[in-house]
């Protein structure tokens, strides 16, 4: 498929005049393949589609992303960039800085470059990089990891430009960080530097695309679309380093990039699993609401389908304001009420619970029905349940475990809640009328699942909520930093105890698309059986709860 | 809480005239600590912690795993091994070679030793090594990745011995390996060799101890137990360079370490997530008698209960069964039928299901209302589900993503179904009575989600399904390979292709304790959406089903 890709896209660039077309890290293949890379047929596959490329005389110059073996021996594997040439395969350069943090598993498989490789176009020598090897610029916590700077080592040989070729993930701010990064490198060397990056979903990441150029005093003189596949022109004068072609919107705005990723991240998970619908369950709620709305951009509003399933505990209005919604949307939608099935597990737990108070237990009894439907659904109809929780309760654990957590894919899951409301408002700012009904925006977020509940009664206030996780999760600080920036020492405490014991809970979510610099997920691996505390300057010195 | 153990060990040890204790891999802290390691306050407790033993002037020398920090700039971080004598800590010994691979991360935390630290006691010295360390024997896919072997360096020293401290996680069949990995080593170059492993379960990982030292001709003279805290006594002689010790049974029957592995693993990990209880869904099959039998070892009968969930598709036999061996077992034993739940869910989704006839969503919700109930008896009490699927289900998906999928800790998810026989005849065996009913043993395999449903309506059967994903998950055949050792090429297609789709309930699986090379979990890194498939011969080129 990837081949068909790049073979039509290498067409119309010969047809627009193009001497080379450049493809991103792992074109061929797709990235990160994972454990597919510990197959050996799977990187056999790759190395017969590039020599298919090969075979296919496109008549110019290629650079692709591929994975390439040691020759004779079969492993370790190189992350390398080919260069295609006259029907050839005239040249790899390997990846020099392998990631090997947050989401990044790349020493998992790879060994780093030891050489050099050379790449002409008519007679102008290209320096070559892969992704991370841009990203020593001598600051910062990438820096930090690496003795080496490939693009000093590059630069050396003064090339006509160099070239990047990436699988960056998104997160929001990374494309004005990308364009910082490479203004550095360029200014600082007198290069221009040509960005190419992957552009789609692949399970928690997704890739925005937005390959740029830059000019050898670090200007950005060309830029494609973001979050969409492109074919960007551009034309280097190697003469005068000067580089022209058309600028698109770098699309930096942060709720607009966020509303962008998540579509782009359900549109592909939903495609590349083979679904053709999504379920949402509708609370009336603002989370499920945007979900909703995400969900309809990304498969078309009648490939979406809505589903209230109120208890006694619901209000009238959260059932009226779901119904809105829908139709708004154009998405189908149906009420299922969750209450004979209560009543059943009312009846059948009668006996174990006798003489016992309602308590947590009962909550998350109905949020599992609602699963349950969903779930019903989802096989009956070969639908994908879409999960609605957001990042702040998946931090603090405001969710339940194969109840509201059931699903295919947590659209929102990286998402606090205070962006939920950017969100929002952004909605319905683009769709220039209220998609979302305002009285979702104004309620008082609630679980519903016991009489006049709200998130607050056991939550500290989401704007509250939402800068402590930032700093103790995004920003790793610890509990005292965080105290520091104004935060009351008590709640600090619940909200990061909240955070430690609810690993279990993170464990079995469903993926979740990443869009900040920390998400729970792949990226973040503790254990769960632990007990160490990170003790405030007030209380005793860290210790384990438990004893080996 | 480690501190106080090797304290403790340390003092036990003196008082039976050792001059040097030595304590496992990162005891310390507990291994693998995983993204605990980002925090700069957990790795300065485990620096506390190790002062505060230096400085416990207990008059022998010791070596202590921990975690250790580059001086000055704090990060990278090194796996060490610390000399401790007379009250100070003398000198440190980094891990050369760090494994990233499987389940490990170490790439991720950890730089490799760049130089050698010295070990004097009594005028001996000691050759220091950290697990990796010592599995370069120069074959076998572990050797394949480094291109050093620190024991050959270490050797050239002509040390008194080589000492190894471990973290080395059980797999079937890893203590043998290890005796006979020593003997290569030390018979090699004329040195004993010492080596302490850590013991206990840390969540999917069990650690299985069985420290054990060999002579200058690699004879095995000394070993501890088996998945069991122990103070091994040895004693060199520097001149003969032979050692003397006890020798515990190794205990190297596949069936007896695997039971005592799953024992220890449960325990820890009830035990460290501080449950007391334990809950499990008995359906009168032999994956929840087993699992019941281990948790009744792990945690004491009065600690377990049982709960038959029938639906009208199950037999009486079942029931009966089930109650026979909670009676065997000692455990309480309680029936919810799931029906009324059944009867409420008929008619909730009554309209959405007009006219369609059943199938695997009624058979699936069956096993989420159990699953619901199991978490209602988990909320209410503050129990532990234990979830009951083999490694033989998990592969295929042959299980309940929400349904028996449900749990804190899956016990025998890494065990294959005709394993599960074998346990099942190793209890009853060492119980010297039927604890587990022949019945049990003997019915067909049945999810009894329908009438007359056996296992094998969907599956072939065990013996060959177990040898076909044993060869595809543990030995990484290829499809062709598979074909190759006697197997139908349909079947093997089959099998294959439902392992491979069935990733997306893998996600969400609870954690499983881990007893073969290669387990579904944190080691096993496979993209959801993906379409790779590998081809058998006779089938076209190998091909994504997806687009890009």
């Amino acid at each position: 498929g990837n081949l068909t890709k790049i073979t039509d896209f290498a067409r119309k660039a010969r047809e627009g005049g193009a001497a080379m077309a450049i493809f991103p890290e792992m074109a061929i293949c797709g990235y990160p393949p994972k454990d597919l890379l510990l197959k050996d047929s799977f990187v056999k596959a790759n190395l017969a589609a590039l020599d298919q490329l090969a075979r296919e005389q496109l008549e110019l110059a290629l650079l692709v992303g591929c994975v390439d073996v040691n020759p004779g021996k079969g492993r370790p594997l190189f992350n390398a960039c080919a260069y295609i040439a006259e029907g050839q395969i005239k040249a790899k350069q390997y990846k020099t800085l392998l990631p090997n943090y947050d989401v990044f598993d790349e020493d998992r498989y790879f060994e780093p470059a030891s050489e050099t490789a050379n790449c002409l176009v008519q007679g102008h020598s290209f320096g070559l990089s892969i992704c991370e090897d841009i990203w020593n610029s001598g600051q910062g916590e990438i820096s930090e990891r690496y003795r080496e700077d490939p693009v000093t080592h590059l630069a050396k040989a003064k090339p006509s430009a160099i070239i990047n070729i990436s699988a960056s993930p998104f997160t929001i701010g990374k494309g004005k960080l990308r364009e910082e990064l490479l203004h550095y490198h360029a200014s600082r060397h007198g290069v221009p530097i040509i960005f190419v990056n992957q552009v789609g979903g692949n399970d928690e990441l997704i890739f925005d695309g937005r390959s740029f150029v830059v000019d050898a005093k670090g200007k950005v003189r060309a830029r494609a679309k973001s979050f969409a596949e492109d074919l960007l022109f551009i034309e280097l004068n190697n003469e005068s380093k000067e580089v022209a072609g058309n600028l698109a919107d770098p699309l930096e705005q942060p709720v607009a990039e966020t509303y962008a990723a998540l579509v782009l991240g359900t549109r592909d998970y939903l495609n590349k699993c083979a679904f053709k619908k999504a379920v949402i369950g509708l609370s009336g709620g603002i989370d499920s609401a945007v979900t909703c709305a995400i969900a309809c951009e990304a498969m078309g509003s009648e490939n979406v389908i809505g589903i209230a399933m109120p208890s006694p505990y619901s209000s009238t209005g959260s059932i009226e304001d779901a119904r809105a919604l829908a139709k708004n949307l154009g998405v189908q939608f149906e009420i299922i009420s969750i209450e004979p099935a209560m009543q059943a597990f009312h009846s059948m737990l009668s006996g174990q619970f006798k003489g016992l108070k309602e308590d947590v237990t009962e909550e998350n009894l109905q949020a599992r029905l609602r699963g349950n439907i969903m779930m019903s659904l989802s096989n009956k109809f070969n639908y994908l349940v879409l999960t609605t929780g957001n990042k702040s309760e998946l931090a603090v654990g405001y969710c339940t475990l194969y109840g509201d957590m059931c699903g295919g894919l947590a659209v929102i899951s990286d998402v606090p809640k205070m962006v939920i409301y950017d969100l929002a408002a952004f909605i319905n700012n683009k769709a220039g009328t209220k998609l979302i009904p305002q009285a979702i925006i104004d309620k008082a977020p609630s679980a519903e699942l016991r009489p006049n509940q709200t998130d607050q009664d056991t939550l500290p206030p989401y704007p509250v909520l939402d800068a402590i996780i930032n700093a103790y999760v995004e920003q790793r600080l610890k509990p005292d930093e965080i105290v520091k920036l104004g935060f009351d020492l008590k709640v600090v405490r619940e909200v990061i105890d909240r955070v430690d014991r609810n690993e279990y809970k993170r464990k079995q979510a469903a993926p979740g698309l990443k869009v900040t610099s920390r998400a729970f997920g792949v990226g973040w691996r503790m254990p769960i059986a632990q007990g160490f505390r990170e003790n405030l300057d007030n209380e005793k010195t860290a210790q384990s709860k438990v004893l080996c």
